[in-house]
This record gives structure tokens, sequence and C-alpha cells, in this order.
């Protein structure tokens, strides 16, 4: 079978890895296209084990204030590995990417470093920061009112480096505010599955650092955005925020503009018509 | 680029997902193949939550004595879940599939149902029980002596219908046995990752379930082995008897046997030489 399209790069968001994208997986090379997940720095087996989130007996106040083993991680880090990979994937010749929410951010950098290896970037519910502006700075917007992600952060992240959520924990609260945050519409026992599978931290400087676009870096590579019309981490005004920005700043080159009427995670909840809309790009 | 190769199917023994397979998965893809890692039934995002795994307060002998909200997923269950994937993967057409320790179980059964899917079948450091016998049958030979996966449960099958290791445990000797078990040559920070992602516990069933194995079944279809000559989970002495008993049992279909000086999972320590044999075959 002649391989009909670019290869596929799908890049996760904070506290996810490779695992998440299993079933879009299937779909997308069930339809003959070489696809390919890869973790982020800091996450899935690139992450730092955080002992204070299985201690036991459990200490809620250490989890709270001890120093994350991923403060080292910068925003330049996350963006030169997934050049790397792309560098990997594709052979120098440029692949398509996929980022779901702060891998947006990521993405976003590695495009403005190397666009000859990006045919086309694609952002799923995710960060697509203007130039020169943290993800950070959008957590807090109005646009982003109702955003239960940073609401489910465990510890300051200034004060100990890391984006440190609890998914051991088995308060119902808890555990529900999680589910809500990125699994709405998400069968109960795969969100459960899912919960098992995060990474309880994540590198803050991945929200802190930020980067310089210029027309001819991340301004000249065609994008895409997927909207997620149920996002409770990263809200739909937040989502048009990006792409009006973003279209303001590079006219033109504008948005392709794709929408979901599913939860944060549509890799769970639909997993057949997020592959459809990667396919047809 | 025309496509070289089969698709190859990547399928995780117990306790493991998708996620495990993330470095061998990069050069697969880079070297142009279609290659897709599943989820086992039970495993990943198809894991079952074990609420006793990380209780607050934890309570060891809940941890010991629960019943396994997984008890009810047999190797039927398992098999037939594969082969819908060798399906989806392939479009109906043959394809190369790699399994892991007790995915080796699965996969054989997978084979001999549905051989017209499967163009290779390869077991790295594997089960591959000979017709009729449960995997479980294995794991206190003589050829097995010295296995560490088996010693490292924290509940009896019998009583709680699953497979059930402690991945979150904060006890230094049994995280040092667990990363002896399996990751004895894996790089610590990473095999502290991997422990990280571990399901706690993995269906019975898989291992008390055993096949019927036919010459124009299982036995009419190319197999190769990977023999990990390091490996504390599935001794190499078992991993010789499994090929001897194989190849007795069907002379005519004689096993290709690689190997590779590794501990259990050389998909962590060595995926570059991993990647080339499966590349070669």
């Amino acid at each position: 079978m002649p391989e009909s399209g670019k290869p596929i790069l799908l890049l996760h968001g904070l506290w996810h890895g490779t695992w998440c994208w299993s079933e879009v997986l299937v779909r997308l090379t069930a339809a003959g296209r070489r696809a390919l997940a890869v973790d982020m720095a800091g996450h899935g087996l690139r992450a730092q084990r955080l002992a204070a989130a299985t201690a036991r007996p459990f200490d809620p106040a250490a989890l709270a204030t001890a120093s994350s083993p991923a403060a080292g991680i910068s925003l330049d880090d996350a963006a030169a590995l997934l050049v790397s990979q792309a560098q990997a994937l594709g052979g120098g010749a440029p692949v398509t990417a996929v980022a779901h929410s702060m891998g947006g951010t990521v993405l976003t950098r590695a495009v403005q470093d190397a666009p000859h290896l990006f045919a086309r970037a694609v952002y799923l519910c995710a960060f697509m920061p203007a130039s020169g502006v943290p993800a950070a700075d959008y957590l807090f917007l109005p646009e982003n009112e109702g955003d239960l992600a940073a609401a489910s952060l465990v510890a300051d992240p200034a004060q100990t480096g890391g984006l440190r959520i609890d998914p051991a924990s088995p308060d119902a609260a808890y555990r529900q505010q999680l589910r809500n945050a990125f699994y709405g519409d998400v069968a109960p026992a795969v969100a459960d599955a899912a919960i098992g599978l995060l990474t309880p931290e994540a590198p803050a400087g991945l929200a802190t650092g930020a980067s310089d676009l210029t027309a001819d870096g991340w301004g000249s590579v065609s994008r895409a955005y997927i909207m997620c019309t149920q996002d409770q981490a990263v809200r739909p005004p937040l989502q048009r925020k990006f792409i009006a920005d973003a279209d303001a700043a590079f006219p033109g080159n504008p948005t392709e503009v794709h929408t979901l009427d599913s939860s944060h995670s549509p890799f769970l909840s639909m997993p057949g018509d997020l592959a459809d809309i990667i396919l047809k790009l």
C-alpha cells in the first residue's frame, strides 16, 4: 500500500502520555497512515518519580510542598525533544503534528524552531499562545473562567516547580473534579483507567516559557484548530481567543477550524470522529 | 514512500500497556513501517480500577484480599480483542504480531483462532504454551527457577481472581524486587517511570486459560522467538523449553530464534537492538 499522506505525530498534554492516543492510533493506522504518539519531556517514560504522591502513610502537607524532581525541565527542553521526535518520524521530511492541551505550547515552539519539519500544526483544544506570551498568562483570563484543571492543582507551582495533581487520591469529590476537568463525556470506567495512568506532576516550566513567533517560522506553517465545545480545562472562549489572536498576527495564514462537541479528551470519548478529522486534514 | 513490509502489531505483557513500546515505535515508524501498540484486555485504558491499591490510609490486608474487578476477563476475551485489533490494523490482510511475556499466551490463542490475520507470530521473552497447557502451569517448573515476577504477587490469584502486584509501594526492598524482576538493565529513572505506569492487577484468567493448537491453526503460521538472556521474569531455560516443545509439536515449522543479552524489558533497555530484529524479520 503506498503511503497516502504525511506521517502523523501525536503529542499529549500535561500529566498524560502516549497511552492516551491508543484508540486514535488504532484508527489512523487502520486507515493506512504511519502514526506515532510521543512522550513529552517529563512525562510517561520520561517522568521523574514524585515519592510524595504515593507515600504510606500519605502526607498531604508533603505532597503540597515537596520540591519537584521535574523543576529543571523547560519549554526549551520540551521543544528540542519534540523537534528530534518529528525529525525521526519524518526522516527530515515534514510531518503532520497534532498537539493536545499544553502540548500546543511545545508544538508552537518546535514549529517556530524547525518549520521545515512540520507540514501542518494541529491544535486539539490546545494552548496556542501568542508571540512572547507564556501559557500561564492565559489560565486566569475571563475567557478561561470555569477551568477545572488549574483548580485541581494540589501544590503551588511557584514554590515546588511542578504542576501537581493527585490522581491517586481516593477522595470522591476530588476524583469527580478530575473526571469533570478532563473526561466529562468519557465512560466512567475508561476515565478511571486514564486517571490511573496520569503522571502526578508536570514541569511548571512548560507553562512559564514563552516563544517569539515570526512570519517565516511558526507563521509560515499551515495550522488547524480542533475546538472542543464542552471543554472544562481549556474553555471554549479561550480556544476562540487563541484562534483570533493567531489570525490577527498572521493574517495571510488563517487557522482552519474544526469542531467536536466533546470534553477535553475526545481521544477517549469520540476517537472515531477525531481520527476522521485528522485523516481529512 | 511505499510500504515495505507488513504492519506491525505490538502486545505488552501483564501489568504493562501500550506505553511500554514507545521507544520501539519511534524506531519502527522512523523506518517507514506502520506499527501499532494495543492494550490487552484488562490493561491500560481497559483496566478496571482497584481501589485498594491506592487507599488512604493504605491497608495491606485489603490489598491482599479484595476481589478483583478484572476477575471476569478470560483468555477467550483477550484473544478475541487481539483478533479484532489485528483485523483493524491489517484491514483483513496479515500483520506481523509481537507479544511480550504473558502477551504470548494471548497471541497464541488469537493466531490459532484466526491464522489468516497473522503473517508471523513473534514471541519476545514470552509465554508460548503448548497445546492444552495453561501458562500458569509453567510458572513453578524447574526451568523457571529464580522467577521474580510471580514472587512479587501480593495476593492469592485463586482467592481474588487477579494477578496483583503493588507498583505504588514505597517499600524500598519491594521496589527493588520489581526493578529486578522486570527492568534489571534499565536506567533507574526509566524503571521508576515504568513502575509508575503499571496497572496493579491483571486478570488471572489469562494465565489459567489454555488453547488447543492445530497444524492448520497456530502450527501453520511462521513464528520467531526473541530470547532475553538476563530475564528474571521468564527465565531463559523456560524460554528454551517453549521453543523446544513447539518445534517438537510442529516440526515442519521450526521457530526462528534471535537473542538479546537483556532483562525482561528490552523495549526499555535496548529498544534500538529490538527494533532492528523486528525490522529484519
